[in-house]
């Protein structure tokens, strides 16, 4: 590891440079929450590599010394200080055993406005309530796979960037731009003059099949809901169609990610966008 | 609930009429280890209906009164014990704190001859290599919710009545058919002189993207494999052919359960049974 200046080997669980992971599973460290210092934290190999490839201004890396290496001709170039340590004195730091071996703190990036964002995109989602921090880790993930251009994130979301969605997103959220939209329905408005057709998803007996809703064609945004409560009759009435996944055997619900990721794949993106060459 | 005739109150943790729900996160309680005992359990109300719906034989009941009077009448016409008692009493039975207040548990049902559910059957599911509780749970719950008429498990695949993958399938592993498949791919054989149509899902650049495999017609089994390694060569070589979900920005991978949601409503299975009344 000697060609990479900035690792440091660090024995005292106290050392105050680890101070960014100190303790991760107390209130103060969630961004989201009053007293929350905001940071964001990317957990495994898989996810700071996703975080050294974002617009998230890196501060400092903690791991043990073979998923350091591994991430070592990432690091080379960046001036971000890279900790090393046992797994114990790890666990002792950040206040639980974890087994992905290394982490990656940084301040968050600045959101774009909400106005850039439509304007660039083709493809959206539109959320409302989703608080569960996995599905919206996992809408992010599904987001990213299936080619959509953002995410707007209405009232009653929670912070993707909070750990755990970071974690189940596979790090997507550090990637796949988003934004915060104070106001639905009023905020469909945005979406209507840049031309997207907006499509409410819902189980609702009078909405569309969704393969039947013509959303191959232009530009597209995906209102979804939260998996219990679902859209607000205010949003599915602001939307200018409702759109369903026919379910069967008295089913009426999928996982909200899960749908989406059936939704995102109706919107035909691979009509609209270049996929992953798959030979890469 | 002086309705329900067999409705019984007990105090002690120690009654041996619990048996049934004792230590259930002992190894013994897996039922597809060795030493298990096979029984299948059923959390919270949701799924009790669903197990009560099915074709397990319900053993017993043990929830707080509040679970057990919201499942009155679908207990009135069973001739089955519920065992009545408080959280404490439930926490000390089960060996953790169970907030779904109810559980049940069955006997293992017979599972259909895998001929049987093959000449069936219109769309399946082949399984290989699913280790994974959860997300064989979550296959299961997609495959109910977008019409598959069963699945079929390959080697490595767990065991899909362990209690996990109960609860996360939402109960539908108690009502999807599925069976057992030894040999992979030699078992396919019995699919194609069925007149199914065989397609791997595999992210290779050699696979046919997913919407222009002509799935929709006529029978179809869909191969799938674990979300890590994924289908073994022989596996995608003894299909008909390979499908792939176009994905974009140099994602490769979603995961199992979620694409095998796309796969299976890209599968047009509105086209080939009746979906839900979404007005019921």
């Amino acid at each position: 590891m000697s060609q990479v200046a900035n690792v440091i080997t660090i024995d005292d669980p106290a050392d105050p440079r680890l101070a960014d992971f100190r303790d991760l599973s107390a209130a103060d460290r969630r961004p989201d929450r009053p007293g929350g210092r905001g940071l964001v934290i990317a957990e495994g190999v898989v996810v700071v590599e996703r975080l050294l490839a974002s617009p998230f201004p890196v501060r400092a890396l903690l791991g043990v010394a073979r998923r350091i290496e591994a991430l070592a001709d990432r690091l080379a170039p960046l001036d971000v200080p890279a900790y090393v340590t046992t797994a114990e004195v790890m666990a002792e730091v950040v206040g639980f055993h974890l087994n992905r071996g290394v982490l990656a703190s940084a301040d968050r990036a600045v959101q774009p406005p909400v106005a850039d964002l439509v304007a660039r995109a083709r493809t959206l989602a539109v959320l409302e309530g989703v608080g569960d921090h996995e599905n919206l880790g996992s809408l992010f993930r599904n987001a990213a796979a299936l080619g959509l251009d953002g995410l707007l994130l209405g009232p009653g979301c929670s912070d993707p960037l909070y750990r755990r969605s970071v974690r189940v997103s596979m790090g997507h959220v550090l990637r796949v731009p988003f934004a915060t939209v104070e106001d639905l329905p009023g905020g469909l408005d945005l979406l209507r003059e840049n031309g997207f057709k907006v499509a409410a998803l819902t189980p609702r007996a009078d909405a569309v099949p969704l393969a039947t809703a013509g959303l191959h064609t232009g530009k597209a945004a995906l209102l979804l809901g939260s998996e219990g409560p679902g859209l607000t009759e205010e949003a599915i009435a602001a939307a200018d169609l409702a759109v369903r996944i026919p379910m069967f055997g008295g089913v009426d619900s999928l996982n909200v990610a899960t749908a989406a990721a059936i939704a995102f794949y109706a919107l035909g993106i691979q009509d609209k966008s270049r996929e992953t060459d798959p030979s890469d």
